[in-house]
C-alpha cells in the first residue's frame, strides 16, 4: 500500500545512513600489498602505481615498523626478482630459501610477531616467458606441470612461516594440490589457504605489471585467467576451490566486479570473502583525482565501502596506508 | 572428500578468527538506554539493575558529556513519573510536554546535535493499571484506542525532536498508524520509526520494571507480548511491521532469543535488525561475574558479539558506557 | 571429483570466450545522453565531461543525423536552463512548452521518426536551490508536494511526444503518481515508465552537475539519493517500484554498482534493466587512459560488458557515439 | 492493486518490444552442420532436407569461402561414407585417419584459422547396423564398449584439431571417459567438450538419416536417446554430464523441446547451452512456407528467437547461411 | 560418481518410457474448437486449416455427435458473423442474443448435457478494425473501453450457459473486470475463468483468421499481443491474472512457447494450466507431413505430449477428432 | 491490508500460547551429564557447578535408581581420574577397562536396561596436557594422530555397551574415522554417532573444568574449538559431520548459540538436533536467581523452551532431576 512507499525516514540521519550498510570498513579488513625486490637496499617508487614502492628486504622494517603500530594487521607478499638470468622456464627462483619472499617472511614473523603474512603463488614474476606456470611447446600451460609445481612453492613459503598462501595462477587443480600437500605435511591446520578463485583477465594490470615485472613476453592470460563475460566460469571456479579446500575465497579484480564478489559471497557465505582493488582501479582513482573528478579520500571510502556492500568481507588494498590514518581520526 | 575435513586451517590465528564473523562490533552499533525521572534533580542508583541510574533532567548533560566524547552515538529515553497522582487509566502523562521524556529530548536535541535520540513509546510507565494501553472493563486492552493514544505519543516525540520513535508496547497495527501520522505530518522522511516487532513476555523483565516503575498493577502481559516459544508469531509480526511501514525492526530480549533475531535478519535482511538486551541478561552477567563463573569484560563482549553474530547490526545495550572505554583502547 | 577441476577447456579459443557471457553488446542497448540548453544556438564543450556538448535546439539535428544513421537507437534529454532568471523554487521552466525539452522532444519525433525518445524528469536543474523537489522550510523535500510536481512534469513530456519518461528525483511515491496519471490520461499503454529507482548519492556526478547545472545551492542529497552503503534500501526500492507499476528499473551508478544491477536483475527478472555510467565513471576512465593506465576503447568495451555481465540489458552511456562505430567495424 | 495490470507500456514501441527479450540473436551464436561425404568430389544437393548438400572434401572451401567472410564463426562436421564396404560392427571407418571428418579439420583448420570446428562423435554413420555404439548379442548397446571406442574417436578428431568434440551417441559414461583422456593426452584446457545430454528420439530425425545415411538396419534409438516425455530423464542427464566435465550442453531437437532448454539454462546456468534444431523440424518449416502457412524468414526468426527465449546461447541451424545475409542488412 | 551415469536403465522398456512422462494424454485433457457462422446451414471447409470447417448452428449436433460418443468432453467456441454489414466497431455483434455463439451455448447445453462449453471472448470477429477491443482515434486500444465492452460480452456468455468464458482479447485488467462482474452477477462460483494470459503475436496465426475473418484492417496486434521474445511479459501476466481471479491460465501458440508453458505451470503450480496449439502449428504439422518429413499421428502424438511435458494440463487442439479415435485403440 | 496486522487472537489462551510453539519439553528430550570418578566411592558436592557432584561408580545406582523411576531416559558419562600419575600426553586412561567410563557403561546397561546411555567421547580429561588430542612439538594439535586415538576411544567405549558414542574433540575428520571403524567392526548399524559439531570456544566452561579437571595445562583451545563469531564455520563443520557419517548434530553451549541451533536444525533438518546447555549457562542462572533477577524454575523452562524454540529436539541438561519432578506435576 501508500505506506511501502516511505523510504526516506530510514537514511535522514548519518548514523541511520551507516546503519544502513551490512558492515563498516574496519582496519583488521585490510590487508597491505608489498613488492619485494631481491636487492636488498633498493626502495624505488613505481611510477605506475601511486605512492607504491619495490623495496629490497633491508627496507622492510623501517617502512611497516609505523604502519603496524597505527594498526596494520595483514600484509601480502610479492617477489620482485631484479637481478641477471634469475629467471628460467620453471620459475625456479620462486621458492629460492635466499630469495626475497622467503626472506622476507622469516624477517616479518620474527620482527612482527602479531603480523598476519599472505604469501601471494605464482610463478610469473619468476619464469623467463612471463607466464603463470610451466610451459608445453605450443606455448599453452602444461596444468599438470605447474600445479605440482605452484604447490611446491606454496609448501615452501608455508614452511617458511606464511600464515597464508594465496595461490594467484590459475591452473585448475591446484587447491586441491596445496591442501593435499599440507595435510601430508601436517600443516593444514594452521597454515590458510586463500584461492584467488575469480581471478579476471582484463586491461587492469598494467601498473601491477611494471611493478612486479611480470609481463607475459607472449601472447596473453586470456586462456587461464577468466573470460571478463565470464560470470559463470567464476561461479563454478568458486565453488570448485571450496570444495576443493580453500580457507578463503578471493575475487580479483574488486571494483569492476562487484557483481562477481556478491555471487562469491552467496557461495561462500560461510567463509571469509576477500577482493583485490587491483593496481589499475588503484591508479584510475589517483588519475581521476589528479583530474578534479572527485576528491581521493571519498573515493578511496565509497570504492571500498562498495567492494564491503557487495559482500566481501576482506580487502587487498594499495591505500591500506591511508586507511590506517583515516580509520583512526 | 577428505578435505572438506579440514577446518582449522581457517581459525588458526587471531586475526582469521576475527575473519569468520560476519560482522564487528563497533560504538555506532550501540544504543544507550536512559531512565529520565520527573524529579529534575535526581540522580539515583537502581538496586536490581547494576550501574544505572535514575536521573532527572538537571543530571543528564553531566552524565553524558563525557561519553558522548568517548564516542557515544545515541540513546533510548524511557520516563520514569515518580511524582503523586500523575498516573490515569490513558497514560495522560506520556505526551505531558513538561514532562520528562519531551524535555529531555528537546535539551538533548540543543546540547548535542549529533546524538541519535530514540524515544521509546509505551503507556505502561504512564498508566494507573500498568498496562501498555488502553483497557476495556474486563481488563484486556482495546487495541483500537490504544493504537490512537500510542501514535499520538509518538507523534509528540517526533514534533518534540526525537530522531526515531520505537513503539514497545505490541498492540496489534500500532506502527500502520504511526506511519501514516508521519505521513499526514509530512515528517516521514526524518522520523525513523523502530519497531518492537518480536518482543517476547517473560521474566527476564524484573529490573527494568524496578527502573521504569511499569509493573501491571493486576495480571500480566502474555496476551499482548509474545509467548517464548511463538516463534511463528514473531516471524510474522517482522514480517506485518515491516509492510506497515517500519525502518528498523528489533528483537528484545536479545541473548536468549537469538534465534529470533537470526529470523529477522532473514526477513529483513534489507533492513537495520536491533536487539535490546534486557535488564534481566544484563543483572544475569553481573550476578554471575560476581559469582565467579567468568570474567565480567570478556562476557559482555561474547554476550553482545553472539547478537550481532545472530544477526543484529544495532544493540540497545546497558554495557554501552563500558564499550566505549573497551572499544577505544 | 578430479574433473570438476578442468576449467580451462571452456575459454581457450576467442570463441568460446564469449559464449561464456549471457549477453553481448548491441546497439540496441544504447541510451545516448543529451544535454539541452535552452540558448538555440550554443555548442559548447563541458570541459569536465570529455567529448560531450551542451547544444541548443538548432544544433541537435546536425549533430544526431550522421549516429541515428549509424544505428542510434535512443537518447534521453536533459535539459539546460542557461537563461537568467529561469530558475525558481518550483521547477517552473521544467515544463515550459517553450523550453528545450519540450521542444526538442517534439524536434527529434518529427525528424527521427524511428528513435526511441527518453526524457529524464526532476527539478534540480530548474529549481533555484538546484534540489530534486520542492521544499519545505527547513529545507528538506516535501514529498507530497514533489511527487505532485514531478508526475506533472512527466506527463508534459509524455504529452509532448516522450516515449519513455525517467523520473531520476527520487521522491517516494512518484512512480505511483506518473503511472495513475498515465492511467487517467489513456497514455498508460505507449508510454515507458523507466525509474531511477537505485539511484546511490556519493562523489562520482560533478561532471554531470558541470553540464546540467544542477548542483544544490546548499545541503546535498544524501536524504533522498541512497547512501552508497544501502543494498536493503537499493532493494526495497525497486521491489517498491515495480509494484508501483515501472515497466523499467534503473540502477545509477553503473560501474560502481554492479552487486546491486545483480540484485536488480534479480528482482526485475522479468523486466529490462537498465544502468547509467555516470559522469564521474567515464570522466574517470578517460583521466586513467590519459595517464596510460590502459587504452581507452579496451575499457570501454570492459566497463559496458561488464555491465551487461551484472545483469543490465540497457546501458545509459556516454561512450554511445564511440559504440556506434567501435560495433560496426 | 490497479497498476500491476498496465504491461503494455512496456511493449508499445519496436525498441522496448525488442528489450523484454534475454538476448538478441548473433552470427557468432550460431553453428553451421555440415555433411562431409568421402567421395571427394561429391556435392549433392539431400532432398529431403532444403538446401543442404553432401559434400567431398574438395568442394568444402569453395562452399564455405563466402560464408566465412559474411561472418561464419563455426561449424559441425558429420562424416558420411559412401564407399562400399566401408561400414563394420565397430564403425572402424570412424576415425579413419583418411576419412572425411579428419581430413576435413585438418584442412578448415589450415584455410581458416578462426573458424571454430566441432567434431560430431558418434558412430552410427560408420556401423553396419547403424547404431550409436558397439552392440551386445542381443542387439542392445554394450555401454563399456561403446563409451571406450566413442572416446577414442573423439580423441582421435581432437589430435586431429577439433576445437570441439561434441558425442552425440547417448552412451552413459560417455563424458567422464572423453575427458579423462583428454587430460592424460593434456588438452583438456584447449579441447572443448559440448555434450548433447538431452537427445530425444522422435519422428524429427528423418531428412538426417537421408543426408548422413545413419538409419538404424533394424530396431530403433529408443532404449538410448531419451523418450519424448522424459523430461526428469533429461535434467538428470544434464547434471551428470556437467558433473562428468561437460563445458558445453545441448539439447536436441530445439524447437520442440523449448521446456527442456529452458531445464538446461537453469541447470546449467553457468556454462553455454547450445540447442540444435532438427532436420525434421527445420523441414517443417519449409514445407509450411511453402504451403503458405507463413514466410519463411519471418518464421526463421521466429523460431530461433524462441530457441534463445528458451534459455540457448548456441543454435546449431540448417538455416545459418541465410541468417549470415539477413544479419548483416 | 560412475553410478551416476547410468541412464538407460530407467527406460528401456516400453512401459518405463511411459513411466517417465509426468502425465499421459487423456480424452479429458482436450477442448475442440468450433467456428460457429451465422450462416445456419453453412459447413464449408476451411482451405488454410485442414480439416477444419465453419458451421452454421443447423451442422452443430449432427457433427459433435459421434464425437461425444466417442468421448468429446469439451469445445471452445468462436462466432464467425458472414452476413453483410454486421460488424462495427464496437464489435456488437459479439453479444448478439441471437449470434451464433449465444445461440451455440444455449444449444449445446441442451443436447448435450455433459459437454463442457468455453466460449472464447474476444471482439476481433465482430469489430469492422478487426482489432481485440475499442479504438482511440490514433488507432490503439482505448483499454478502458475496451475491457468494459470484453466484460460485458463474457457475462452474456456466462448467462447464455457457458461453463467457461476465455479472453483472448489481451486488454489490461480484463480478468479483473470480468471476475468482478461474475461476483455481482452472483455466478463466480460456477462460471470458470479461463485466461489468454501469455498470448504472443507472431506468424502463426494465420489460417486462424481465414477461419474467423478477424484479420485486422490496418496495423498489427504488436501492442498488445505479447512480443515473441517476452517472456518475463509473459510471467508478469500471468502472476497478475492469477491475482486478478483466472482460475486457468492458457498460453498461446503452444509447440513454439513449450518454456513459457514451463513457466505458465511453475507460476501457477496450483491451477490448470492450458495451452492452444494453434493453427499455423497445426497447419505446419500436416504441411510436412504431406511432405514427407514424418507421420502425420506419430508427430500429432509427439507435438502433443511434448506440450504435456511442458506442463499443460489442458490442450486445445484441432487433433480432437482424431485423438478421439487414436486414445480409443 | 488491515487484517494482517491482528495477532493477539492468537495466543491470548494459555493454551493457544503453548500451541504456538513448535515443540513441547518432555521427558525424553532430556540427556543427563555425569561425573564419574575413578575413585569408587566418591560423591563430591562440585562448588562452581549447583546441586551436580563427583560420583564414584558405588555411588551410581543409588543416585540414578530414583530419577529413572521418574523417568530418566538417558545419561552422558565423563569419566574424571583422579588418581595420581593416570594421565600421561596420549590420554591412555581414556579407553582404561578398568577405567571409570567403561565400568559404569557395563555397570548401568547391567542394572538400566532401558536407559540409554551416551559415552561422551574425549581426550582432555586423561591427558597429561589437558588438551583434547594428541600434541605435535610446538604445542599444536597432531590431526591425524588425534583421529586415530579419538576413534580407538570411541570405539572401546561402543565395545563397552555404550548406546551412543559422542566425540567431543573438535579435531577434523574424526566422524569420518569413528564410522569407518563402525562399520568395520559391523556396529553401525546399533552404535548412534552424535558429533559435537559445533562447539564453541569461551568462557562459559570454567565450572564444567572444574568438575572434570579438564583445562588446559598451557594454551587454550581456541585453535580447534570455533571462534564464537564463527557461525560459517560452524555450519561448516555441521555441513562436513552430518556427510562423514554423524547420527546426531551438537550444539554446545546451548542457550547463547541458539541461532546456531535454528542453523543446525536448517542444515539437519532430517535429523535429530541436540543442545548442551553448558555449566556456565547453568551457574549464571543459578547465580542470578539468588540474586533475586527471576525465579528458577520459571527460568529453567524459559532458556530450555528457548532451546527447543531454536531448533534443538534433544537437550543434555543438568537441570534434568528438577525437570523430572517439574513434568510429572
Ligand atoms: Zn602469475
Ligand atoms: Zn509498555
Ligand atoms: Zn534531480
Ligand atoms: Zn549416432
Ligand atoms: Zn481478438
Ligand atoms: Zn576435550
Amino acid at each position: 500500500g501508500d505506506i511501502s512507499s516511505q523510504l526516506h525516514g530510514g537514511y535522514s540521519h548519518p548514523l541511520t545512513r551507516s546503519w544502513q550498510a551490512e558492515r563498516q570498513l574496519t582496519k583488521s579488513m585490510l590487508i597491505y600489498p608489498l613488492f619485494i625486490s631481491d636487492q636488498v637496499e633498493e626502495e624505488t617508487l613505481i611510477p605506475s602505481l601511486p605512492n607504491q614502492h619495490r623495496r629490497g628486504i633491508n627496507k622492510l622494517i623501517p617502512h611497516l615498523e609505523p604502519l603496524v603500530r597505527k594498526g596494520l594487521r595483514s600484509v601480502i607478499l610479492f617477489g620482485v626478482p631484479i637481478a641477471q638470468n634469475v629467471k628460467d622456464t620453471l620459475g625456479s627462483a620462486a621458492d629460492d630459501p635466499q630469495g626475497p619472499v622467503i626472506q622476507s617472511i622469516r624477517l616479518l614473523r620474527a620482527r612482527f610477531p602479531s603480523l598476519f603474512i599472505v604469501a601471494d603463488v605464482c610463478l610469473c614474476e619468476y619464469t623467463s616467458h612471463g607466464h603463470c606456470g610451466i610451459l608445453r611447446d605450443d606455448g599453452s600451460l602444461n596444468n599438470s606441470l605447474s600445479v605440482d609445481r605452484i604447490s611446491d612453492v606454496a609448501m615452501a613459503y608455508a614452511e617458511a612461516g606464511a600464515h597464508c598462501v594465496a595461490p594467484s595462477d590459475m591452473n585448475d587443480g591446484r587447491i586441491r594440490a596445496i591442501k593435499l600437500k599440507l595435510i601430508e605435511a601436517g600443516t593444514a591446520h594452521k597454515v590458510v589457504l586463500m584461492s584467488y578463485s575469480a581471478k579476471f583477465s582484463g586491461c587492469l594490470y598494467g601498473p601491477f605489471r611494471d611493478a612486479a615485472g611480470s609481463c607475459p613476453s607472449f601472447g596473453d592470460r586470456k586462456c587461464y585467467q577468466l573470460p571478463p563475460g565470464g560470470r559463470g566460469l567464476a561461479r563454478r571456479a568458486i565453488h570448485r576451490d571450496i570444495q576443493e579446500g580453500a580457507d578463503i575465497i578471493m575475487v580479483k579484480p574488486a571494483s569492476s566486479y562487484l557483481d562477481i564478489i556478491s555471487d562469491a559471497k552467496d557461495i561462500g557465505k560461510d567463509m571469509p570473502v576477500a577482493a583485490y582493488q587491483v593496481s589499475g582501479e588503484f591508479a584510475m582513482i589517483h588519475a581521476a583525482a589528479a583530474a578534479g573528478v572527485f576528491d581521493i579520500k571519498t573515493m578511496a571510502f565509497e570504492s571500498t565501502e562498495g567492494i564491503l556492500r557487495a559482500g566481501a568481507t576482506i580487502v587487498v588494498s594499495y591505500f591500506t596506508p591511508q586507511f590506517l590514518d583515516w580509520l583512526s581520526s
